[in-house]
Order: C-alpha cells, then structure tokens, then sequence
C-alpha cells in the first residue's frame, strides 16, 4: 500500500480524486486538506464521499511549513498555482512523489508561464524536472518522474485529438483553431464557494477569456513537440456549458498541402493510437461524439471529419473534464510513477 | 388592422410568433393551423398563449387546397421545407403576401438548394422573387417583396456577426470557419412532438451535422453577396446546448492582409451599423456576449477580438434563435412588408 | 400617462416589472433605483431590457431622503423588508400610491411579523392601512387602499387554490399541509449578486426552511379570513426546483365532514371562480398543471383531486413566482389602484 | 465467483447495475440483454460503461424460452413487470437466484397488484414466497429468498424514513401524507426511448398520477407492517423534476396522540437505526438533506422537524433513485444472498 496525501481535497477535482481512490486497492489516503473544510470528516464535509475506506478520516488545514506535512509516498497538489509552486519543489526534495494538478508546472519556459498565468515563477528548476502528464503522448518521462505537471482539462480534450496528426509532416497542416466547450466544473472557480451563480449559468451560453486563456501555451507546447514544429502554434478560445462535467473541444486544422494529405492515413493513425492507448477511442463519425459516452469515465473519445472542398480538417474530442481531464488522469499518473497496471481505479 | 394567417402555428417558432402578435396593435390573426392542436382552442392547447386578443382562436388543420385558406394579407408559413414550397407560390399568385419560415426559399441557386436539403425545388421561380429576410442587410428588398424567405437562426447570428468586414476589400480575409451553438429550440425538432429526448440533451453536449448543415449554402451566399466576392465561401459546424433558448455564433477569420486590415477600422464599422440598425447592438469586448442578454429580444449582439500575433480575427455573436433568429426577424419583416415602424411589437 | 418609480429595480423582480411596464400604455416610468447598476442606463445594466420606451433611463442609488424621491404617481418597492418599512409609510404621507413587494404590510399583526421576519415592525399604523394585494380575493380594499402589500409568491399559490375552499362550512376541512416547490428566482436571493451557485442548485433538491417560512403567517391569515374561521391554521413547507422560473404548490387538505363535501361542489366553487376571475384557471385534471403552462404569464392554474378513500383533498396549482407571485400581480394591482383595466399590459 | 445475468440491461437502472458489478470483485457478468441494444458489444452500445472487466461481452435478445437462459447463479430483472411475472418463477424454479427489479412481486396481496398495476397476476404462489427487499427492514427473509423483489424507489424513500416511528405505538400517529419528487430516471420511461423530451421536462415542474400511484401500495403494505398495524394507511404523490437522479421525499405525519410522542425519542430512534445500518444516515436538521448529498451513492438520509404547534411531524429524504432505489438495493441484496460483506462494491 502506497500512502498519499491530497492538498486541496475538497475542490471539485479533490473529490473527485477522493472518489477514484476509495476503490484503488493499492493506495491508503493518509491525508486531505481543505481551507474550506478544515476540522470536519470527511462524512460531515462531503456525504456523497462517505466510504468505509475513508472512516476517521478529517480535513486538515494545508500545512504551513514543510516539516508539518505527514509522511507520505506520493503527495496530489489541488491547489491554486501559486501554493503548488509553494510546495511542489519542497516536497519532491524530501523525497515525496508529487502530482501536481495546478498550472505551476506545465509549461517549461518560465517566461511563458508568467505571461500567461501573471504570476512569477519562483521555481524554474523545478520546471525542468517536472514532466507533463499526458501519459499516451509522454509515459516515458513521466514514469521516471518526481514532479508530474497533470495536464490541464482543455489541453487534454485538444492534445490527444491532435495528436494523430504527427502521423504526417508537420508542413501539412495550418494553424489549428481551437473552439473549446466546458461545463462548469471545469471553467468556473475550483470549489463551490467560488462558484459561478445559478442565475448567470443556467439557460445562457457565452465564450470566456477571448483575448487568450492559459492553456493555450501548455497546449501550443505539446503539440510543437510531438509534430516536430517549433514554430507550430495554435488558437484556442473557451466556452462555458450550462451543466456540471464534460468538455467538447472542436478543433479546425486547414490543411495547408492536401496532396500530402488524406483522411484514411489520418484515421489509420488515429485507429493505431486508440488501439494502442487504453483510454483513447476513436470514432468515425463525429457527430457520434458526446459528453455524455465519456462522462464518469478516463476516455477521450476523438473524431474527424475533412471537408475537402475547404481543405478543412475538423477533429471532434471529448473527455470527463474531471477525469481525463484532471483526477482520472492524475490517477492514471499515479499508476505509472508506482508500476501498477495502468487502468487501475479507472477501469 | 391587417390580417394574418400562420400555418403551423404549433410549433416553437409558431408559439413565439403568436406570443409576439398578441402585443401587435395593426394585426389581426385570423387563422392558424396545426397537425397536433388541430380542433382545439389556442387557450386548452397552449395555456401560457391564453389572451384575451385570442379569445375564439383555435387551431385547423392546414388547408388541403389553396381555396380553403381564408382571406387574409399576409401568411407566415411556419412550415417544413416541402409544405412551404407548395403553397408559398399559391399563395403569392393569389396576391397574399408570404413570410416563409423554411428554408424552402432562401438559396437563389435551386441545385444548391436541392444538394443541401435533399429535396427537389418545385418552385424555381418563386425563388427568383423571394426576399433573402435580414432586413438589416436586404431591407430594400424585403420591402417590395411579396415572399419573404426569413433567414435561418444559425444564418442570422453568423451575418450580422459578418456583415461589418464588408468595410474592407474582399481580399482582406480568409475563409470564415464558423462555431455555432444553439439551444434546443433551435436545433431539435420543430415541434414538442419531434423533441429530443431529455436524458440525451441534459449535461451532455455535442456537435451535430460536423458533414454540413443545411444553413452554410445560405450564410455563404449572402457573405459572398455583402463582401462583393462571388467566389468567398465559409464552413459551419453546428453544436447542440443543453438549455433551451439561444445560439452563440463564434467566427474565426483568418486576416489574409493584415497590412489591410485594422481592429480599429472594424469595431467602427461595426458601431456605424449598429448605430444605424435598432436590433444591432456592438460591445468591445466579446466576453460579453451572452445568450441571456438577448433572450426574449429581437438584438443580435456583436463584438470582436484579433489576435495579431496569429492574424486571427474572431467574432462572437448572440440572439434568442426564436426571436431574431425566427419569429423576431418575422415580425420585423411583417411590419417592413406593411409600412409599419419596424420595431412594432418588438420593442 | 402615470408616472411611476421603482425602487431596487435590478432585482428579479423589478426586472420583470420593467419587461410588463415596458408594454404599458398608460404608465411612464421615470425613476429607478439599484444599488447594484448605480449609475448605469439601463441599456448597459439589463441589455436583454433595452427597449424604445426606456432611452435615457438610468439606475440611481436608492434616495437617502424622502424628499430626494422624483414625483410620481406610485411607487413600487423590491426592496428588503426593513427598507420597505422606512419608505412606504412616507410616501403615502406624500400622497403617492405605493405597492409595496416586500413582505414588510403583508401580516396585520404586528407581533406576528416580528416573529416571523425576525425584524421589528415600526409602521405598525400603515400596517393596518395596508390592503393585502391579492386582487381575486380582496379586490375592493385594494382599489381604495394608498399601499398596497403585494403578496408573496408561495401565498398567492396557495390562497388562490384554497379560496374556492369557502364555498363549504369551515369545519369541513382539518388543517391544510402545503408543500410548495420553487424555482430559483422566488426562492433564492433577490438578486444575482445574493444568488444560490450552480453547483449547488443544478442537478439538486432539497427542503429549506423547514422549521418555518416567513409566508406561512400571510397565507393562514387570509385562508382564516375567506374561511371565516380566525382559529384557522395550516403548515407550509418549501422546497428548491433546479430551475428558474415557476411554482407549483401542493396542497393536502384533510377533509374532517366527509358528509358535507362533494368534489362536484369545489369543482362549481373553482368554476365559479375561474369565470368570474381573468387569470384563474381551473382544470379538472391535477396532472394539468405545469409551470410551463404559466411561464411568463399573470395565471394562476388551479386543479383539484379528491380521495375519498382516505377523506384527503389534494390541491394543485401554479404560478410564475416572477409574474403571479411578483411583479404580474404588482401591475394588475396598479391597473385596479388606477382604474385601468385589470389585464393592461398583461394579457 | 458468481455468474450473474441481467436482463433489461440496457434501460436506466440496467446501465447503473453494470456499473456497480464492474467494481465487484465476486461477480462475473454472463449474460446482458436489450431489445434496444441486442447484438452491440456493450462498449459499442453504452460507451460510458466500456471497461475490461466487460470485454467481449454483448446485448443479447430478452430469451424466449427458459432453456435458453444461459446457465447462472442469479438474474437480474431490469424488466417490464409482464417480462418479470413470466420469467421469475421459471428461473427461480431452475434454480436461479431471482432479484426482480419490476413491481411485479412487491405487493402480497394479487388483488391489490392488479389494481396498482392494472395487470393480471399469473403468478400469486411465487408472490408467497418472495421477499420484499429493503435490507434494513427485512434482511432476514431476504437472506433465505430465491426470489426478491426489489423495492420501488419511492418506496424505500419513504419507507426507511417511516421505519424509526415504529418505535412508537402504531396509535400515536396519524395517516401520514407523502409528497414525493423524482428525476427523470426515477420517473419517466425506463429507457432513453421511451424517454421524456426535453422541453416538456426542462424549467418545468408538475405532479403526475394525483390520482394514485403503484408504488403506493407497497409504502402502505410494509409501513402497515413494520408498525404493526393492518388498518394503518397512507397517502403517496409523486412529482417530476426538472434533473436526471434523485429523490426527495417529503412525508407529513399528524401525531394523533402528542403525549407519547417526543421529537427526542423520535431522533434516538433514528440514531440508533443509522447506527446499526450501513447505508442509513440520520441528521437533525431536515435543510441538510439534498439529493446531492446521496448521487451516485447507496445512502438514504433521514432527517425529522417537529411542529409542536401543530402537532405534525416532518420527515425529509433522500436517496439516488438509481442507487439505493434501483440498481444499489440490488446489488445490496445480491450481497446478502450470496453471503458478501454488505457493502461490497457499494461503498
């Protein structure tokens, strides 16, 4: 049994994180905390969470200096950015494995990180160590890891649809333009208290952080490096869906020398990556595509179509913006950095 | 008073157009039919219509032949595509003006048209002398017209977003890739009856007809027909929101010639229209856009953002996809059509 | 034209008000206040209520002073109770018109308000001057009343369906359980700002307030006062609908002389009523009523189920909290107050 | 590790059923069929329930004989109660375990069904011999059944609320009134198909079957029981609410004799039974429950208020209805009958 701590238990990921590991049989949670839930049980705080597993079971405060937190094996970090970057550097110097779900350690320039998060990057070592945690496009890394950076929610719903694309050069493609659909427990605040109102929610539909939101850069990251692109960028822009969990990234790739491509080849590579990746299906049609087939779940469902008249590529992906997109992938991450079968709680 | 006949009145956009009537000092409704309420009182088959201006009302079946629709100045055809393209030109003949809802008569080029909805134009003619109905961009047209083709919903959000680029040579810009969004009224069936169930649209969100929807032959040729470029075409994928009542239209446009192309220059054309136009309303900042704001309204709400570093322009708009998507626009047509001031009713 | 002026016009409920007055021929509205939109026109603050009628209309922060108040005709005030309490009693002295939203003239009882609103009464003198609004039941005090208390929204789904009670003895009933159930603009804060988060509503039910809802006194005085019997009493329990707008109540009336009951005779009785009363509407099936079948209108829908097996009437009925239980009946009282026709601007 | 069949497993508690046995480490699924889904592998049909432990396996069609039931040592029957009155007793005398999720064996009395149900009872010598399954009130006949009935979820809302009063004379109350609300998995079709539409459901609320509904009887056969009383009574109304799982009941109890009853007593009673059960939490204060608070859980809360005034008692829960209402309850009873620790893969 490995031991493990969250900070930040009781966000909309914590719990959800709470809810993948009351059924993994190879981890004993020996510590949450919340600044909302501080001194109450688990029961008390959260009924729906309420397990054997987790009797006696309490929210602490977050721990004020290093030497106060509990010794564990592997630590999650829920928490805002600038905490993660607070505690992530001193943990995996004490020898913790820690998984950190914050924004902290994602992008590798630091530079980069600033602008977009407006916020100094006091722990660019860090950054360097620290692997970003898509596993189906870097499981190496990851594995040998201390420091995982777990993927934002958009970035993921984009990076594995996109993925199958470096099947060709990356010449054959333009700028992808990213429309990006998200129910509120991935675009609102991270808990409940700072949650968006019924009334501003509900019934009303509209895009969010037009000028740039800050996945973009950890997205544009990833996919310059798996299509050997440097230079390659992209455009994403965020929606907010009146429901609770899934997001829905529609992707519009303009195929910039369409002689060298061709949708069998891409479908080919896109067949080839689901049957290799236990958490990625594909689908013909995109209008199959939904929510709804992968919420609750680890999957990312992706499609596409191409419109050859426009020489327009349109990929079509979903995930559980709480699973896949955070807990269930930041679980995912666990398995690798400990060697256990890899859909372990997941599946 | 003038006098009106709405076939298909049952149905949502029916509904809307006899919520708004019912305020309408110059008009009359004298006959509405429908399959599912024929035989009842307006009252017993749509208790929140119940009104005094209504009081004897009921629904008939639609007329068999066109001896059988009773005396009147105007009908709106609230129909299906195949209803509308019997009877529209029927009626015109007998010196009815039409206001058709389908989208029976809104492509001028019939082989288009018959492509794009599968199904053979039996009225070619009629086609000729229809109107394309948004007043703010064919109001000279409209007003001498006997049968108004009213826009579709997707169609409306996308060109009052678009119609103020034509400020700058054709040449400026890419292709359009257009995002849409739209509540249930808009995307599902017509009629309750047709509805979508609620298990598959309740926190689920997907895209819908990602191979081509029937609305792109008819944004693409009135853009083509604004911008002065015959040969401008766009692409369209259409989203399905789990709320009831709204469509979000995001346009990305790529600036072919940014040394042409300023933000500036355009949020002033986009001011000049919406000063000019009383349903156009222009923010600067497109997170503002919000499908409540134009609920129950007759505005379409516009605004932009460019990215200058990716040469990306992109356009956010809104409207209540039943009112100036569909029975707003309608009335607005219907008082064009009879002299009236344009916002009777609607303001 | 009247002149009339709103106080805490950004409410839900002032919001809606200024959608019914928007529509009024016979009203003009020349103040609002807000604390929230201060400052803006309303255009900026409510774009979804933009309209002709109110160019150049701006919120103003709620007056300090009684002489600070523009003249006018009639006052309303959404605003709180203890705001309310400081405001009407004055402007009646000034010899303007006030309907006041507030639960603030509701109970004639002073002491009872005190228990009940947790607030002391300092007007207990315009309380007694004060004529209860609900227009089907005490339409003559209202129309020579200065201040009129607007009922709350769950009373006027109750009395409205329990009136047609008083067409037997008092001692055939035992005492009425109310379970009302409300969407989140009756139920929650009254404003966005104060309004209940999305997580926590959506996809959720749940009682509140079941030790005791500050309507449950207004509706046992009325129901004692049409019932003639002042011992009368009754429990009232609310619950929150994961939506916005409508109530439905659900009455359980014991029947304690089954010998003197007949559903035939309650059913004359709610006929009677209905005939007599423009926005009553009785259906002989409780399976009927539906808040959508009242959305956005002034009806009330009542129905009724009796089982005799156990001597148990069951009442059902519905309201738009916004329109019947709100700022509908606030108009209908101002049409009565004034002299207009009662259904003005809402039918 | 025991072999188990589903039948029905494609509807909406067949679908929570599977996603229970996935994590349950003594049960192997063998057989799944749909009349829907017949012929799809279940990853294909119901994408959010792929996982490894179900490979290969597939809907098959509902069998038409009793020998081409594979061989197992328990069914399930998610089914239609005319399905369930064929199949259950010639399972049951092949040797099968029987948890019967229908209605079709819940009511004793065949003449009391077929009222409810409005359906011959083919079946009344198995209806001896099943055990009505709320495990909490009725774990000893269900330990030694073929056959159980799974209750309603209405039912065990209501009844393992009503269960603590029996720690009174059956005297000290009178009829209590149950107001219940459901989501649409509760209350609708049993399958997507069938299915509520959208805009009949969303920002909308009603009763339904005022008149009577079947789950009454059984309320009234186990309650008349448990508190030891043949005459005792009850009145039960359920309601639909605008979200997908979840129920809240809401229960009125006159308290007939005040002197031997106390709230204190009432909650000691509660406690000691939530104490003694797994799955039954008790608070004091009936605000705190929330459908919320139990989703995706086999959790009943149970929470009491007394109107000392009025002599009525308030009892407020909640279960999910696919859960503790549904597919929970079951997989609780497998355990009980197969001899597993309670809770296994529920907690």
């Amino acid at each position: 049994m490995k031991r493990v701590g969250i900070l930040g238990a009781g966000g909309f990921t914590g719990q959800m994180l709470l809810r993948l590991l009351s059924h993994h049989p190879e981890i004993s949670v020996v510590f949450i905390s919340s600044s909302e839930y501080a001194g109450k049980s688990l029961a008390d705080a959260l009924p729906a969470l309420d397990s054997i597993q987790y009797k006696g079971l309490s929210f602490s405060m977050h721990p004020d200096s290093i030497e106060n937190f509990p010794d564990a094996d592997l630590y999650f970090l829920a928490t805002p950015d600038s905490v993660s970057l607070t505690w992530a550097p001193q943990l995996v110097e004490r020898g913790y494995k820690v998984i950190d779900i914050s924004g902290a350690f994602r992008i590798q320039d630091a530079a980069v990180f600033e602008k977009a998060y407006k916020l100094k990057h006091n722990a660019p070592e860090a950054l360097l160590q620290a692997a970003y945690g898509i596993p189906e496009i870097n499981r190496n890394r990851i594995a040998s890891a201390s420091l995982v950076a777990n993927p934002g929610c958009y970035a993921s719903a984009a990076l594995l649809s996109l993925y199958p694309l470096s099947a060709f050069p990356p010449e054959t493609f333009g700028m992808p333009v990213l429309d990006g659909k998200s129910g509120t427990s991935g675009a609102g605040g991270r808990t409940e208290k700072e949650a968006l109102p019924f009334s501003g929610v509900y019934e009303n539909f509209r895009a969010y952080k037009v000028q740039g939101h800050q996945h973009e850069p950890e997205i544009r990251q990833e996919f310059a490096s798996f299509m050997g692109n440097p230079a390659a960028s992209l455009r994403f822009t965020p929606h907010l869906i009146p429901m609770y969990q899934g997001i829905l990234m529609t992707a519009y790739i303009p195929v910039a020398s369409p002689e060298n491509f061709s949708i069998e080849k891409l479908r080919k590579s896109a067949d080839d990556f689901a049957h290799r990746e236990l958490f990625v299906r594909h689908y013909n049609d995109p209008n199959e595509i939904e929510t709804r087939k992968v919420r609750l779940t680890n999957f990312a469902d992706i499609s596409y179509h191409y419109d050859s008249e426009h020489h327009l590529l349109i990929a079509v992906s979903a995930i559980d913006n709480l699973m896949k997109g955070a807990a269930g992938v930041a679980v995912q991450n666990l398995n690798i950095l400990f060697g256990f079968p890899e859909e372990m709680a997941l599946l």
